[in-house]
């Protein structure tokens, strides 16, 4: 006789936002509260906390998503509550694809919940103006899981369709040639007054916002931390009180008839 | 002599997310005790509340977005403080571009903060699984503000590019007849099989989700209030535990080398 295995366990996928609590929705701090154990990349669990003496508390590396979500998965399929947390977004960029694709038939009887947070591109974006005002594509430079071509292909595409881009992951220590060819790409498709908007660590200590344009930007100023927001032919400046700029992109579109 | 007008005021758009106050974040919540005017789309405003007996409540229609722009930064510039509530995220297809749009310089020394929000295809995706966990663009189909022709370019390149695709607005009672035909692009750039989601007041009472395919999508499914979620080629379905399915894209692509 073996033990009948009912002892149905779930696992939440939370995002922390970009930062601090006050991005944070209530929604997820309730999950945290009910957890039994909490899983993640070290920072985002130290972003989470603190947490109580009988909550699990298991930080992880980086690149060891696939066997994080497995790991999650195992604990929640023996009951345990379990919590992982992601920034920004966990749907955009980052575990709860993983997690998904990880849903093997045994454990699929694990309740799997998935909430949304903010993600960089939206927390630059609002600290800025409106960049994203208007029709825009989220895309991520890293080749780690995509072959480089696909990525010039789509920034290529991108810029055909005048789309907003948003970009994450976009220059690695490993591969700064990358982004210089990614930049020399939308440096041939758009104008060089495009407003370009580098936010690094947006919502965090150390938050650097810098709005410049495609001609003038240093890819020494972009790290794997910084994501970029890369206007549209009809993407605008204009003078701030503190003598920054606002960013946005109108609603509207010209009609190609009328415009030049 | 003329009174000097040194009584800064400020304006702060806020985004309420899709719903209820489980996602709302605490630093709108803050924004939202502190005001002493709020304006905003009824139904926004009716969310948003209830407001103090001594916060002046302003609500309006929806297609007066730049009158209602213009009032909130004038009342402001009077040294009010004024929150402009809106669904989702106000950078994304709402009000924050359009406010930008009105800093007209008689208005730029309002202090003026946006603050974000969940938008409704991140809340969708979260329900559904990962759709967007992979590179994805987030197109409006209405032609108020733009040509249709731009809306059908736009569709193409994007599903040249094998982008997920979330698509606000996506038909509207006085022109049905246009998302038949952005439906007829889709169907001709992609797999029949191809997963769709259709999310309607996702986070609100009578929420919808349904997981369909390309082939199977019903127009008489859609409507202002949906946000879809076009598959790529890499999207997949899995069985879900409640005899639903989870959609999710997976974050690595295949290298051209070795697909079909």
């Amino acid at each position: 006789m073996t033990a009948a295995v009912n002892t149905q366990g779930r696992l939440t996928i939370v995002g922390l936002g970009p930062g601090g609590p006050e991005y944070r929705l209530p929604i997820v701090n309730k999950e945290l509260e009910k957890a039994t154990d909490i899983l993640g990349y070290h920072p985002y669990i130290a972003q989470a906390g603190p947490f109580r003496a009988d909550q699990r508390v298991q930080g992880s590396d980086n690149r060891e998503e696939m066997a994080r979500a497995h790991q999650a998965l195992q604990l929640a399929a023996q009951g345990r509550r379990v919590v992982m947390v992601s920034s920004g977004d966990p749907g955009i960029f980052a575990m709860a694809a993983a997690v998904v694709e990880a849903l093997a038939p045994q454990v699929r009887a694990v309740e799997l919940v998935i909430l949304p947070g903010i993600s960089a591109a939206q927390l630059a974006a609002a600290k800025v103006g409106a960049p994203l005002g208007h029709d825009f594509c989220v895309l991520s430079l890293s080749d780690n899981l995509k072959p480089w071509s696909q990525i010039e292909k789509r920034l290529r595409l991108a810029a055909e369709a005048d789309l907003v881009m948003a970009l994450y992951n976009p220059r690695s220590r490993a591969r700064p040639q990358q982004f210089i060819e990614a930049l020399a790409i939308l440096r041939s498709c758009r104008a060089p007054q495009t407003p370009v908007v580098l936010g690094r660590e947006v919502g965090r200590a150390g938050e650097q916002l810098v709005v410049t344009s495609l001609a003038e930007v240093d890819p020494e100023q972009v790290d794997m931390r910084t994501v970029l927001i890369i206007g549209s032919s009809q993407t605008r400046v204009l003078p701030r009180q503190d003598d920054g700029q606002w960013v946005y992109t109108p609603r509207w579109y010209p009609d190609s008839q009328s415009s030049a």
